[in-house]
C-alpha cells in the first residue's frame, strides 16, 4: 500500500485550515506514520478568492463540495463545513456514493442524520469517521470505540462545550452575572452565531448522542436527549454549590438502565475536588466508565484549529493505514433503538430554595421532602435578608419524580417564596 | 472475515485471569464489535491445578509456554507472563516466529527487547501490540499511536507507577515518613516482589521508553532513560513544596531536543493546582503534547485485573477488525538511534538547604547562584531551630548542568549544612 491517500477537503475555515496547516508541514512525519503518502488533492469552499495564510494555489478547487465529493481524483472526503442539512448532507451522500470514505468533524449532521449515513456507508463498503465531531481533540471516539472495546460500558460523562464551562467558571472567579459573562464570550468570539446552540446545550447534546450510539450499541437519539442550558444558572447557585463542596458543570450523562437509555445535557453538580470540578475554563473533559477498566478521565481542548484538525487527521491516518470500522464500532444495522429514559438513575440533589420567617416553616419544607421519599443528607440555612432566609438542601439519592413532586408541594406551604432551584448532583 | 479469533494466553495471574473474564462474560458483545467471534482456545500457566475463581476446562492446557505460542490452532498470542527474560521471551518469539500475532502486557521485556521484537515482527508480516504494557486501562498507546498520529509531539509525561504515587500521596496527607509508608505499602501487596523495580522507577521508566520510541519515531532506549527512585523524598520536602504551591510526583518526562532525546523518570515538583498534582493515590496520569493538539491529559487505573485486561482486550479486539500497524506507529527498521540527552531543557529548580545562622550567609549563597547563572524567582527562609535554618529557592528557568556546578561550589563557602535538595520543577 504504498499509494498516496488522496484527499479532497471541503469547507477551508478554521478547521479546514488546521488539517491544511498539517499536511503542508508534515507530510513526511505524516507518511511514515501512514505508510504511504498522504495528499491534498482538491478543496472546496465559498469564497475563492480570499487569503487564508496559506498557499492553496497546488489543490484543484471546487465552489461545489458535492462536485468536490464526487470527483474521481479522491480518496477520502474530509467534510469540514458544518450543519446538519444541505451541502454537507448532500455531499456526505454523494461522497459515500461515489466510492469514498468519509472523515467529517460535523457532529450535528451526525446526531441527526448519523443512523442512516451510517449505514449508507457501510452497505457501500466505506468507512465513516468522526473523531473530530466530539471534544476536539481529545481521542474520546478512538478511546471509546478501540481503547475500550473490552468493556461493557456503564457511563459516559463530559464537559463537552467549552463555552459553556468558560461561562459558568468566568461567572464564579469574577463574581459576575450570566447576563453580563455572556456578552463577554460573545463578544470574545466564543459563542456561535446562534449561541442557543452553546448556551442551550444543543451542541453538546449532539456530542453526547453520538457518543452514547458507541457506548451502548444503540441507534443514534439525538431528539431523546433531555437539553437543560445554562441560562437559568445564577451567581448565587454557584456561590452556594462551592459552599456545600461542588461546582455547576453543563454536564453531559448517558447510561443504560433496564428502563432504556438515559442521556441527559444538563447543569449538574459535580464534587469540586472531583477532575470535573475541577475543570476550568474552555478545556473539555469526557469521563468513560467500564466494568473492566473502571473510569477513564480524558481532557484537552474541545475547539480550535489545531486540535480539531489533530482528530481529523487522527481519522485520515487510520484510513491511510488500513483501519476500517463500523462509524459506531458495530455495524449501523445492529444498533438497537433502545427506549428514552429520562433520570431513571437516582441521584442526590441539590435543592435552593427561599423560606420565609415564619414558625415551623423549615420543618414544613422537610414534612414534604419525607413525604416524598426523599430523605436529606446536609442542610443550611442563611441569614434572612429582611424577605427571606435562602435554605440549602442536599438530599440522599433519589428519583427526579420525587424531586419534581415535592416541588410541585412546597408552594402550597405558603412559606416558601421565589424560585425554588434543583440540580442534579453527579456522583463520580 | 467471520471466522473466530482464537487466543492462546500464557500466564493466568491477575491479568490473565482479567482477560478469562472479559471472554467469558461478554463473548457476544465482543463477538459484535469485533465482527467475529474472539474465543480462547488455549493457556498455560506454571501451576495447573489451583482453582483461579473461573472454569477453565474447556481450555487446552500447556505447561510450556513456548508450546502454546507454537499451537496451529492459535491466531493470537497473548503475554501476561512478564519477565524481560526466559520463558517471555522465548515464547514471545516463539509465536512470531509460527506466524501469530502477539498481545503482551510485558514493558519490561519490550523495553529491552523492543526494538528487535518488533523488527522480527515486521519482518514476518505479524503485528505486536503491548496497550497493556503502560498505564493499565488507560488507552495511551492508542492515543500516541492513531489519536495524535497528525501530531509532532513535543511532550510527553507522565505518573505511571501507581505504588510511588499512593507512598508520596500518603506521606503527605497522613504525615508519616518514606520509611513508613514503604512498609505500609509493601504489606498491602502494593509493591513488587523486588520493590526497587517501584520506587528506584524502573518499572516507570520501561513505560516511559516505550511511550518515547511512539512519540519521537526512535528506537526503544530504556538504558539512556534517567532514573532516580523516591527513596530520598523526605516528609519536610513534601511539606515545603506544598508551602511553595507545588507537589512531588514520581514524573516521567521525554522530550526531543536539538541536543538528542531526553528521557527521565524523577521526582519532580509539579504545580498543585495541576492535573498532575492533583493526582492522588495508585491512579496513572499520562500527559501528551503535541503541536497541533495542545495538551491531552489521560486518567485511570495503572494496574489491576480489569483495567490492564481492558487493554489486552482493546489490542486483541484491534486484530479481530483487522487493524495492523508497526508497533511503535512506524517500521521498527524506520526508527532512528537518537542521542541521549541529559536534562537538555531548561526548567526551574526547587533547591532546599539548610543555612547556619552566620551574618551574610545568605548572600554567599545567592552570589554563587549567580555566578552560575542562576536567577532567584522565589525564596523563603524559615527560623532557625538552633542548628541552622531552611532555606527554599525556587529558581528561574535554567540549566541542570549550572544547577549542579552551584551546589558543588555551595560547601566552600562553610555556611550550607547537611544535605542540599535539588529538584526539578516540571511546568504544565
Amino acid at each position: 500500500m504504498t499509494q498516496p491517500l488522496r484527499l479532497g477537503i471541503a469547507g477551508l475555515g478554521t478547521v479546514g485550515m488546521g488539517v491544511i496547516r498539517i499536511m503542508q508541514n508534515h507530510g513526511a512525519m505524516l507518511a511514515a506514520r501512514a505508510g504511504r503518502p498522504v495528499q491534498v488533492v482538491a478543496v472546496s469552499a465559498r469564497a475563492t478568492g480570499k487569503d487564508r495564510g496559506l498557499p492553496l494555489d497546488g489543490y484543484a478547487w471546487e465552489t461545489d463540495p458535492v462536485a468536490l465529493a464526487r470527483r474521481s481524483d479522491i480518496d477520502v472526503f474530509v467534510e469540514v463545513m458544518g450543519g446538519s442539512e444541505g451541502p454537507a448532507r448532500d455531499a456526505t451522500l454523494a461522497a459515500l456514493e461515489a466510492g469514498k470514505d468519509v472523515v467529517s468533524a460535523n457532529k450535528a449532521l451526525l446526531a441527526i442524520h448519523g443512523n442512516e449515513i451510517a449505514a449508507k456507508a457501510e452497505a457501500a463498503g466505506r468507512v465513516l469517521r468522526f473523531e473530530a465531531a466530539v471534544a476536539g481533540g481529545i481521542p474520546v471516539i478512538k478511546a471509546l470505540t478501540e481503547g475500550l472495546a473490552g468493556n461493557q460500558i456503564t457511563r459516559v460523562m463530559g464537559v463537552m462545550n467549552g463555552s459553556c464551562n468558560y461561562i459558568l467558571t468566568r461567572m464564579e472567579s469574577a463574581g459576575l452575572t450570566y447576563e453580563e459573562v455572556f456578552e463577554e464570550a460573545r463578544a470574545l468570539g466564543y459563542l456561535e452565531a446562534d449561541p442557543q446552540l452553546d448556551v442551550g446545550g444543543i451542541d453538546a447534546g449532539h456530542k453526547l448522542s453520538l457518543l452514547s450510539a458507541i457506548a451502548f450499541g444503540s441507534k443514534v437519539d439525538f431528539p431523546a436527549v433531555e437539553l437543560e442550558g445554562i441560562g437559568a444558572i445564577t451567581i448565587e447557585d454557584i456561590r452556594h454549590a462551592a459552599d456545600m463542596g461542588y461546582r455547576i458543570k453543563l454536564l453531559g450523562v448517558a447510561q443504560l438502565s433496564g428502563r432504556g437509555l438515559e442521556q441527559r445535557m444538563t447543569p449538574c453538580l459535580v464534587p469540586a475536588a472531583s477532575p470535573l470540578g475541577q475543570l476550568e475554563g474552555g478545556t473539555n473533559m469526557v469521563v468513560l466508565e467500564g466494568d473492566a477498566v473502571g473510569q477513564i478521565v480524558l481532557r484537552g481542548a474541545g475547539a480550535g484549529s489545531g486540535p480539531t484538525a489533530s482528530a481529523v487527521m487522527s481519522d485520515v491516518i487510520d484510513i491511510a493505514r488500513g483501519t476500517r470500522l463500523p462509524t459506531f464500532g458495530i455495524p449501523a444495522t445492529s444498533l438497537v433503538a433502545q427506549p428514552a429514559a429520562r433520570s431513571a438513575v437516582p441521584a442526590p440533589y441539590y435543592i435552593r430554595m427561599q423560606l420565609e420567617d415564619k414558625p415551623g416553616a423549615l420543618a414544613k419544607v422537610a414534612r414534604i421532602l419525607g413525604d416524598n421519599g426523599i430523605s436529606i443528607d446536609r442542610m443550611r440555612q442563611y441569614g434572612h435578608n429582611g424577605v427571606a432566609a435562602p435554605v440549602l438542601i442536599v438530599t440522599h439519592k433519589t428519583m427526579r419524580s420525587a424531586v419534581e413532586l415535592a416541588l410541585a408541594a412546597l408552594p402550597a406551604t405558603a412559606v416558601v417564596t421565589g424560585q425554588t432551584v434543583a440540580l442534579r448532583i453527579e456522583t463520580l
